[in-house]
């Protein structure tokens, strides 16, 4: 099976990154086309490969798919014995949920502290609900650590789609230099730790701004 | 298995709907616990059930899964003879896609006419990017029911977990009296006579304001 993956800058596509980092736990080969973001035809050049003038988006036989979790679905079915979801139906019911919680949710966060792998200064004021969203997320952290984290340092113990949604919420922690309990700060040390991810950020530092 | 449901209120709860649609689609008995929206006590009986303080949530063995996608995922892993998901594998591929641009997107469209099944007046003055999200839901659509549509008149033909998606958006042109191209149209008379809708939108207009 042929696969492109059409992303956007890895300093600041984060949700690129959530789809690059599902395709990578798919363990299938694919090809990578790289648009930078923020260019005067970006959104020209995007829309030459995605009707929803979004990225990331999977070029395949069955046609383009767009969105990283349905991107994530879509591998996890094409790709069963990867296990890129938990293999507990318990553990994977949790993961689907937290997954979904920042596919739609966390705007505070997202809108004030924009994925920047080249940053490393905190924000001058953290508004009100961007601390509720970090509660939020480190609530969710130790629920599945806690829970099923048994075999291994990610959400679930072995890395999945969770961590691959959640990846770029912990490169925000250190960015921004986020202050984190111990269980939380561990995770983002994961996350950099991640041979899967260290490729996508040596990357991103080398790009121009 | 033991399901339960948790929602909020029917006439305006666009979510609740497709958690609850989901839930019907995948043939399998559940109960049913409906805290109303916007009263005084609303947020804390939320929060005796839901972990995210969000409706729907899905009580089972396999622990409470929040997010309407979640649950959509999880039933239909649960229940693969119910094919909550279109069969083939592009056509599941595109029905996941629409579902995570619904999911995450349509933010004008959801601010400016939220669901409201006991409405039946348009807007004084439609948003220019509420005019976009409707021309982007009117293509997205047209190339669902033109690529998968032959064998019935849902978006994939038979019922699947994007009409459940789609079906508040449905009803939102209703409500507020929106133009359509005539396929368009003619999807959103199948929305309001499809039989798993009807009882939710006959519960939805015997509740109080």
């Amino acid at each position: 099976m042929s696969l492109t993956l059409v992303i956007g800058s890895k300093n600041t596509s984060s949700w690129s990154l959530r789809g690059w980092l599902a395709m990578c736990l798919s363990g299938a080969e694919f090809e990578e086309i790289l648009i930078p973001l923020g260019g005067a035809d970006t959104a020209r050049r995007i829309r030459e490969h995605s009707p929803s003038g979004k990225v990331p988006l999977l070029k395949c036989e069955d046609g383009p798919i767009w969105d990283s979790l349905a991107i994530a679905e879509y591998l996890a079915e094409q790709f069963p014995e990867a296990y890129m979801w938990p293999r507990g139906e318990a553990a994977r019911a949790l993961a689907r949920s937290v997954c979904a919680e920042m596919h739609s949710g966390f705007a505070a966060l997202r809108a004030n502290m924009p994925m920047d792998l080249q940053r490393q200064q905190p924000l001058a004021r953290v508004p009100a609900e961007v601390e509720a969203d970090i509660a939020r997320i480190v609530e969710l952290w130790t629920l599945c650590r806690q829970r099923f984290g048994q075999d291994g340092p990610f959400l679930f113990g072995h890395a999945s789609i969770a961590d691959a949604f959640y990846a770029p919420v912990a490169t925000r922690f250190r960015s921004y230099a986020v202050e984190l309990p111990p269980l939380a700060k561990a995770y983002v040390d994961t996350i950099y730790q991640w041979h899967l991810f260290q490729p996508w950020l040596q990357a991103a530092r080398a790009e121009k701004a």
